[in-house]
């Protein structure tokens, strides 16, 4: 009897605990400060359940939310006026959020600032079941170096992040193949270099030997001519004459390149990816092989494509592409909304049916964001230059 | 009379127009967007009063700050919602600043973000006479790397960031001098390559052959042994060890320096004036040029200093030393705050008394800020390893 009382006794206990567990929401209390926190500072914090818990003194405030992915949460504020509270569970990887405080829209004082969605703001970083491939090892590191120049054909000064692989100035008459990789739309060159980890993938993948050391080229995609077109009409992108006639040049006289076009690769993130498909059909010359993370050059459509007219003709004579394009790469999360899906699923209907070889690779669980392209890169970068 | 009555007209309407300017608060109607402004963002903006007005959207808050140097500025509300407000004339050079909004202080959401006062946050820059010395200009410009190092010492990974001079890839066989220059205190080394425009200042120096071609190595001073000393002791600083041992010999085996004293100096301000003057003081062998940028060692006291025992009677031999140092450079600004005019004034004092040669400069109308240190760095550069 002793037993069987001590038995409910425990049952009681455990359901008690449960109750006021699920009472409180239940969020698991297990949060930890995000890694991409500013030095000392407690939040934000992720849980194992991937929910994102925030706190900020705001004691005139009325209103406090956590703006993440779209969705707004409601801080909850307490007797000494700091305002803490928890999203919902995030997908893994790095998000870009905001706080509201009163109806202003700003960063959390709390994290590094990231360009994206137009802006410098917050970004907070969901541990990743596979992040190993993008930590921070005791490997040889390359350089990432910042490169200012002037472009005259847009009148300005442009700038460039350049990797060069460890063992690069040890090496100094080792010359090294080289991959132009863009930013998405709202993006900039900081993006591979900061959010996106290029630099890290790299120095993994090579200290593995599952990638060739490279040298890569991160630049800015907006790019237009100084005061085109009328008073208020859309400006006109000159990225790909940038980039063929000022960017390459340079690089190939900066650096130690293999300046040909079999040594020379290029791929892109979303409007990057939409950019660098037609910069490389443009320019066969120029580059063998294509990476597309998330985007190709029909978007936003989902109709089925004519490859006699879709860019003028380019994909028209698959069998001389083959020839051609040493590697032809396109990237997707399984969680991207729309139009992506459908774009690039129509895109692949029009490879395949030219008979176009590529090889496409689905990022489990991952939406428009930058595990996305990470994954992408690190699968894409494995296959160049070999 | 006529002629009279015309005058007294011209009078009276200019008077008037005095008036109407001075009920406004006489603050001049020439704000253009800081210079340091997100892509894109109208505010904050600077007038030629050196005034910082900014405007932002917060229709729910009832109170909202620039706090801009310590004071607070109210802003003003509009029907929309929209918060405007001024702050009084700033000197000139770039300044830290933030917003509060009902009482929570956080960036604000047009600035570019910059690390210091220990945190990343908004700056502003009030364009400075003399600011041709650190523009961006049409001339050949070097490049800035990331250099990502695991230090054994504090079992950590740490990062400096490398100039090298236009022509470092070019002239593949020359070597260079090496300038070691350090951040302040609540700052790191994202500071010299950003809102010290280091990279400029030589570009600048460098094109115009003021300056000889130099590597600049900025590191983070803040350095210290895992888990040292007892809970909550005060951990010990373990820069200089870090420094002599670990980031030297690792930038002579990566990068192309003259590897002996005569071509290696060392700078840095406010704490990292106290530090590198003790590095130098106890390394001899290793550097033969200094430089202290708003401050000195025996900080933070103004009492006159001992040469017999300050830093262990390093000062005391003044002819040895006169034969030792190539540059002994010290720089503040004329609105600097105690206790550095006094500390550094007692410092001064001591190199007299000792015979010790050194350069002093004052910049002019700046306080304890970076434009002290762009002008401290643009002159104490042209004097190094000449």
């Amino acid at each position: 009897m002793i037993k069987h009382k001590t038995l409910v006794a425990i049952f009681i206990a455990l359901c008690m605990g449960s109750m006021g567990f699920a009472q409180k929401g239940t969020v698991l209390e297990d949060f930890k400060p995000s890694e991409v926190n500013q030095p000392g500072k407690l939040y934000p914090q992720v849980n194992s359940e991937r929910r994102v818990r925030t706190s900020i003194l705001a004691p005139q405030a009325t209103n406090v939310q956590l703006d993440i992915g779209g969705v707004k949460y409601d801080l909850v504020k307490d007797e000494k006026g700091v305002w803490t509270g928890e999203s919902a569970p995030q997908d893994e990887g790095f998000h870009y959020y905001q706080l509201n405080i009163d109806g202003a829209s700003v960063p959390d004082p709390g994290t590094n600032y990231f360009y994206g969605a137009g802006r410098w703001g917050s970004g907070i970083e969901i541990p990743a079941a596979d992040q190993e491939f993008y930590a921070l090892k005791d490997v040889p590191h390359g350089l990432v170096s910042e490169n200012i120049y002037f472009s005259k054909i847009t009148n300005s000064y442009r700038r460039c992040f350049v990797y060069t692989p460890a063992g690069y100035e040890k090496y100094a008459k080792t010359r090294y193949p080289v991959l132009y990789l863009q930013h998405g739309s709202f993006e900039d060159e900081t993006g591979w270099p900061t959010q996106g980890k290029a630099n890290l993938i790299l120095d993994n993948l090579i200290a593995a030997q599952k990638a060739v050391p490279m040298i890569i080229v991160i630049d800015n995609g907006y790019a237009y001519k100084p005061q085109s077109g009328e008073p208020g009409a859309r400006p006109v992108s000159v990225f790909e004459e940038v980039l063929i006639n000022e960017i390459i040049p340079m690089i190939d006289t900066k650096f130690r390149t293999i300046a040909d076009r079999e040594h020379r690769a290029i791929a892109g993130l979303s409007m990057g990816a939409n950019q660098t498909m037609r910069i490389i059909m443009n320019n066969l010359d120029k580059f063998a092989s294509y990476g597309g993370f998330s985007g190709t050059s029909n978007y936003p459509s989902s109709d089925e494509i004519d490859p006699a007219t879709f860019l003028d003709g380019k994909f028209n004579d698959g069998a001389a592409l083959n020839k051609q394009i040493k590697v032809f790469w396109l990237g997707l999360g399984t969680k991207e909304p729309n139009p992506f899906p459908g774009s690039v699923g129509a895109f692949r209907k029009m490879l395949e049916k030219q008979g176009i070889k590529y090889v496409y690779y689905e990022s489990e669980a991952t939406a428009h964001e930058w595990l996305t392209w990470r994954r992408s890169l690190h699968q894409y970068a494995q296959l160049l230059f070999k």
